[in-house]
């Protein structure tokens, strides 16, 4: 099976990489993570390469080994994980370049780009495939390494909220904090803090939100202009699409971030039941999950606005 | 043990009665119904009555069967659940009156006021506690039980982020989403929901904060003429305290809210580790547990924040 292949590769290659998705969420960051204390506990070593590391993730174990980029050109062997696809990878010269390619990975839009593709869609969060892995390859669960697998746990099921949480992640949950994980330490950390800047972006797309459509989508936006004034930093913007998306009646929640100094916006939308994002971000060449998933799209915020409400409309109507 | 006991209780009765503390959360209105649940399972009938009954745990099963009062004078036993002493106990004088009465709770505070009592201050909620009970009672959990216990356990560890969650947190949790309780679901109802009101109080209560002692105390505050615009009802101001909780650098968030017309106001007290804000609420004559606790205070706005601040310093200075 495709594991045991996935073992024997690792334990055949002397130079890993590893690398994730571009804009690196938790479950970017700690499959990666993760994924280095694995290739470690087989006696192994591998790089990370995260170019864009999110301040908020700082607190996870070797995050200081973590690179922006590598000398080594050729790698025996690069492992994906949390991707979808090629082109989403970050810094995929690498991988591209590497004799032997691995994809881990539980999006469903994973269009299997490795040699070796592991992908179980079923899984709430990478982290939790890896765990599995783990197990399977008789690898006994470190604190630290837990603590990297539970951050990917915590936040793709926003705090064991969303849909798709499964009896195994509470199960894993149960066995990571009997290894001395800290999970409300790592929630803290990652979901339950609001940088300063943050609130402050808060306060502003709060008061700039519209209800649309009868109450069903919530639409606010953010300007590079917002986060020079609040001196935000990577990462300052995360959770606000989940505003919108809580208040009672919202089907869909919008919040648009501009570019740089772009006339562009990133798009991000989040649903309940019923209403697939993903497909509507993939009219716009972007992606994602069915109830949260993103794009870029150009033009001023109006531009942007109306060319979205015209997908969603269609959703929201029928 | 006690439990023995108490199933002997329970199996002598004929007149059952559930109740627990005034302005009930998740934990107490989950806990009464999953008690009805368990004594059903026993063969017998229990009346619940919680007179205030927030409108977000309407979707629990058997809610309409709640009831304010009863004509039954004497019950031959009364079970007070999720409530730490006879004053904050919602209809007391059934307790009082009851033949025989049994405390089941997990606040360490708890005076235990019953003839029999079962209190575990390691539980996270007291809804967890019963689970432990019915597998001791060897009574199988149904869906809906299992969703008023689901609800409590949500609630009371804040969506699974509060320290005291333990492995047992999670494998009952696993195990409720096997019977299929629907977790994201009951988030949802419970947690992830704003009502309208809730979102208009949010906007304001954000644009009020004030963030003093160096940032270590994030003070704001709603009155009753905020409640009339907005059209409030009951438990639209939930959840508002721990929005200053979640700034980066708070060790104290204080939320105060107009008690009906009156000069006085609800305080809110929720603080991370090392503040006991139990402490503090006790010298107002309030209560609670270390890192959420409240207390009602007369005076206007500028007058409790000053009784409240010079109780707050002596900890955040030291």
């Amino acid at each position: 099976m495709t594991l045991d292949e996935i073992l024997v590769e690792i334990k055949q290659a002397e130079k890993i990489v590893i690398l994730t998705h571009e804009s690196p969420d938790g479950d970017a960051v700690g499959s990666s993570l993760a994924m280095k204390f694995m290739v470690e506990a087989l006696g192994k070593k591998a790089d990370v390469i995260i170019p864009e590391y999110p301040r908020c993730f700082c607190f996870l174990p070797t995050t200081d080994e973590i690179k922006i980029q590598s000398e080594v050109q050729n790698y025996d062997l690069a492992i994906s994980v949390d991707c979808a696809n090629f082109k989403r990878l970050a810094k995929n010269e690498y991988f591209e370049n590497a004799k032997k390619t691995i994809v881990i990975d539980h999006h469903s839009s994973n269009n299997m780009f490795g040699d070796l593709n592991y992908v179980n869609p079923a899984s709430p969060a990478c982290c939790e495939i890896l765990i599995g892995i783990a197990e399977y390859f008789g690898i006994s669960i470190s604190k630290e390494m837990g603590t990297c697998i539970m951050t990917g746990m915590i936040t793709d099921t926003g705090g064991f909220r969303y849909m798709g949480i499964t009896p195994d992640t509470f199960e894993y949950s149960a066995e990571l904090l009997r290894v001395g994980v800290d999970i409300p330490e790592i929630y803290k950390k990652t979901m339950g803090t609001k940088t300063k800047a943050n609130f402050e972006l808060t306060k502003r797309i709060i008061d700039r939100m519209e209800l649309l459509e009868d109450g069903k989508v919530a639409f606010t936006y953010m300007t590079t202009q917002d986060e020079k004034e609040v001196n935000a930093e990577m990462g300052d913007h995360e959770g606000l699409v989940n505003i919108g998306k809580d208040i009672e009646g919202v089907l869909v929640s919008v919040f648009i971030r501009q570019k740089e100094e772009e006339e562009a916006y990133k798009v991000s939308l989040r649903s309940e039941d019923g209403i697939n994002v993903s497909d509507i971000c993939l009219l716009f060449g972007g992606g994602g999950h069915a109830r949260a998933a993103g794009a870029l799209i150009q033009g001023n915020i109006e531009q942007v606005k109306e060319k979205l409400m015209k997908e969603i409309k269609k959703w929201t109507e029928s």
